[in-house]
């Protein structure tokens, strides 16, 4: 074993030392006091659970993603979390049974057996809302909008909106009468708005050429609020599912304009990320000179069946580290009072007074290396006529 | 694959749900904002590292007690961490690398393969508290007070702190000679305190009668204080490292006296938990009527030399869920509003207003089952002579 390596940490794997820590634990209190403001509860689900119920209603995406392990207990496979979505729903489904309409919140580290394409990290601090139990598009704007004031609150003011519905692409898959493959091959090759390959595969596979014309415009479809009447003309004659989808997109930007009239609005008919759970409404949040969408989320409406309960859900998660990492807030200067080694009682009654009053109190060490300034204190304690008073450290 | 088991969580394991999950959270932060004020620095250690970084200086116990995972990027073998220590150990020593004292806090989710033998939880909330680069005893005392204050902050109050001192078994070990395996062998014994066992050993391995003497006297000296002084009698022909231990032991108990002069102190030599990293004194916190540690630490001042510096250390840590789970906060009544759904912008400043304000405000959704009751709002906003208003909800 190489001893130079014993302390590398395997990559797109990171930790957070101070003072960024102390910024991170800032803004988790700032965005779970903004949930709990707006009504959404925490729930604490485990880092681990058996691989069925992690990967309930996912595609193939989220199981290559999820580090598997085996239970010594049942000889059962278990997985480490890759997405605290699935766990959130089947807490809703299973363990809170409301009818009513359930808001919850939830937040850890999750892991990815590779990096991600762009951020490149494995281990990243999720975040994130779900409302479960609604089917109207009210509680995707609900969503939306506190997606934004969560970005708001790490200081992305500036945000671009980008949305799409998965129902227009699972409509024309369906009109253009494709089979399961064949729809997850044309899926990939959308993301990556790959026209010639879609092309190739559209006259390989004889689709007929309406429907095969509707797809091929698929990609075209992205920018302002104009290219949903330009979508609406082109698909006019699509199935009633497509043209629904197509409101609901108008419809969300109606609702937006009045409660988020700052955010720029994208459309892009084609973009559909995510682990092939959403059934609705799909967007992510961007900010001017980061390719990587800062946070996204949508409509799942079926992913608690497997739990006996499908309910109706859309939410939103974001990476709080990269959200710390990406974010101009300064940290505040450390501000810490020195006391001095002494078993004089008076001392630890002042340090335990100040440290109730808020202040970060530092003892000396008999002997120890370095002084006030080298463990990061401005102020000291000294007996003064007797009292023990906080004075400024001696620059030198 | 059984529908009805889909949602069951692996045997110990398991999750925190509303409203209990709130009361973590409040918990957790009233601890980090004590360990701040206190001067520890937050770090926030990765779940996963290569298996030799966490398993640094500790025994096969953390060993068995890990999952493994395999890098796919590098084939490497992973350990998710049952232990935070060494981490933050790795985090002194290899990053930040400072000579003076480091006071350093973590916490976050920990995986046991198996679940521990009291509690049954196989992901307990680790939390704790080091400090590195002092070797002296008051760095030891500034721990337990700190831990002590912690189990106050989370209710508390009344506390037994056994103690134990690593350097005796180990002293008692050298003067008999023992060889690894046996040193091993003779450990687990002794912490069962099967005495029948430990005599069977000594006699089998033909220890020398005197040093197999001292070994023998050690489950016996457990007890308040005075069995300070009966060791110091029984182990006066001990080697130096015994007679400084028990010194040490003293010392402790005397400056504890004066900085909690509420704890009681009990005295325990055989009891040696832990992950066999630790190298001096060892301690536990306990309630009454609960067989488990709340909390534990002790001093290791070993653990860093892998990654190139051998710092001095001392820490302590809990498991946040053990706390709140034992502790016996009430929850506090949930006060939240309850806003109509509608499109007038004066009530979405009403909302936005009573939640920077600190409220709870939860929107109706169109068609939502149940009201006001079912999510748990006691006040509504209602639009009265044109303005919005906070009113109660009526009874019903």
């Amino acid at each position: 074993m190489v001893l130079e390596d014993r302390w590398l940490l395997p990559e797109g794997v990171d930790e957070v030392l101070p003072p960024q820590a102390e910024r991170l634990e800032a803004l988790r209190r700032t965005i779970l006091d903004l949930f709990h403001g707006w009504g959404y509860d925490l729930v604490v689900p485990p880092l681990i659970e058996y691989l069925e119920s992690l990967l309930t209603g996912a595609g193939h995406d989220l199981d290559l993603q999820t580090f598997k392990l085996t239970d010594q207990l049942t000889g059962r496979l278990m997985g480490v979390r890759a997405d605290m979505t699935p766990q959130v729903a089947r807490i809703d489904a299973h363990r809170l049974r409301r009818d009513a309409p359930t808001r919850l919140c939830y937040l850890g580290p999750v892991l990815h057996t590779l990096p991600n394409a762009f951020a490149g990290s494995r281990n990243p601090f999720q975040i994130g809302a779900e409302l479960y139990g609604h089917r109207g598009l009210e509680s995707d704007v609900e969503v939306m909008c506190l997606m934004l004031d969560t970005l708001a609150a790490a200081g992305f003011d500036s945000v671009l909106l980008d949305l799409g519905h998965m129902a227009i692409f699972r409509g024309l898959s369906r009109q253009a009468a494709l089979d399961r493959d064949q729809e997850s091959t044309l899926f990939d090759a959308l993301q990556r708005k790959a026209c010639p390959e879609i092309n190739r595969y559209l006259n390989d596979w004889s689709i007929a050429p309406r429907a095969a014309g509707l797809m091929r415009a698929l990609p075209a479809l992205n920018g302002g609020e104009s290219i949903l009447a330009q979508a609406q003309e082109i698909f006019a004659g699509a199935s009633q599912s497509v043209i629904e989808a197509l409101a609901d997109l108008r419809e969300i930007a109606r609702l937006l304009a009045a409660r988020a009239p700052a955010v720029e609005l994208h459309f892009d008919l084609a973009e559909l990320r995510g682990y092939h759970y959403h059934t609705g409404v799909m967007f992510a949040a961007y900010v001017p000179g980061q390719g990587q969408a800062l946070a996204k989320g949508g409509r799942y409406d079926d992913i608690g069946r497997v739990f006996g309960r499908a309910r109706p859900a859309t939410g939103f998660s974001t990476d709080l580290k990269l959200l710390v990492g990406s974010g101009a807030a300064a940290g505040a200067a450390q501000d810490a009072v020195f006391a001095p080694w002494s078993e004089d009682v008076r001392l630890a009654a002042a340090v335990a007074e100040l440290r109730r009053g808020g202040r970060r109190v530092v003892y000396a060490l008999p002997g120890q290396a370095g002084g006030a300034p080298e463990i990061g204190c401005n102020k000291m304690l000294s007996c003064i006529d007797g009292q023990w008073q906080m004075t400024d450290v001696p620059q030198g």
